[in-house]
């Protein structure tokens, strides 16, 4: 009874995705789900985009939180396009969610839109909100086991980010493992090293989505 | 429709837990749901538990993870009854895994039984396991915002901890703002500051514990 109508449920999601899709492909919008535990990063790498790459394209943001508009402050200030959606106790966005507040801003034509996830390892990974992209983020002090337990989440990435890599000295972290337990599951998906504190590897990350953003 | 099945679910789950906590307590067994984020320490802590009370009382770990048995194998090594709950895929444990997993592994009368819930900030707050106390583990990598993000876990909280604040010098961690953000929400729940790399803290923690167990 309950697997019946969680299948309706993700067949619901799966249909407003693909008219998302739709949307998106038709005003050449890259749209990026951006996907991590709670802490890992993912308005900090945001921000670093922003920073590198906002004054070569357009840039917009959906921020997912249960409540607070903390993110979405933060991105305002910057002078982006941020609609902040609070899914009040919900564990992650879907594609209903996105539908609306992609309606509610009018995102420009041939941009990038960052949409982040509810902090959550778990749940955020089965459901498709339409975008092009799925980005995940590991930062160094959540432990190289990670993939070995989240294994969804690393299984459907297009791109992994290794966060806060200036922690570790600081940390026992096996990055041997870490990597093989992502290859493992799998082999597609390119993983970046970076700090947003130091900056480390991010120039490196950024030519990379850039080349994303104009095969799209 | 979907909000009445979740309803059904969670009716059916409270059920359960009410049966948990009866065993619980004619065993007089203190059962306690470890909470918190991917790779905030849940196992760290258990493990201090072990070393700092584990020759003065009894103790017992069922291990929630999606995939694998990295930290029942952990738990095993030092000999004490453990139990790993595989969830393929679900985001939270709940009473029935509980009720299953603790027939098959027969907890011992007057011990204390430590759960520890898939790394999930959001789910497993929702679903009563039928345990004495609500763990919430934080930290410090994770930032000062999650109380303000992440509110039904540090409301549902009989106890938080604030763990790694060994890698507080190198993190921009408002610590004001994570005490007041806790405090909004949540004026009951002792807060504990430690760090498992250097055993800060965790002294004043394990004699609160210790207190607590006597107490129930």
């Amino acid at each position: 009874m309950e697997i019946r109508v969680m299948k309706n449920i993700l067949d619901a999601n799966d249909r407003l995705a693909a008219e998302n899709r739709a949307y998106f492909a038709k005003r050449k919008i890259t749209a990026v789900n951006v996907m991590a535990s709670p802490g890992s990063g993912k308005t900090s790498i945001i921000l670093k985009i922003i920073e590198g790459l906002g004054k070569e394209m357009a840039i917009s943001v959906i921020e997912g939180d249960i409540a607070s508009s903390i993110d979405a402050d933060t991105i305002d200030k910057l002078g982006i396009p941020v609609v902040q959606i609070n899914t009040g106790g919900g564990c992650h966005l879907d594609a209903n969610m996105i539908q609306t507040a992609a309606n509610a801003m009018k995102i420009m034509e041939g941009s990038i839109l960052f949409i982040e996830n509810v902090g959550n390892l778990v749940c955020p990974s089965a459901f498709d909100l339409g975008e092009n992209m799925k980005m995940v983020i590991a930062s160094v002090p959540e432990g190289h086991d990670k993939p070995y337990k989240y294994t969804s989440m690393f299984e459907a990435a297009d791109v992994i980010i290794l966060n806060k890599t200036d922690l570790m000295p600081y940390i026992d972290f096996d990055k041997e493992s870490f990597f093989k337990g992502i290859k493992a599951l799998n082999s597609r998906a390119p993983i970046f090293e970076i700090s947003c504190r130091t900056g480390d590897g991010v120039k490196e990350f950024l030519a990379w989505l850039r080349e994303q953003t104009q095969t799209n």
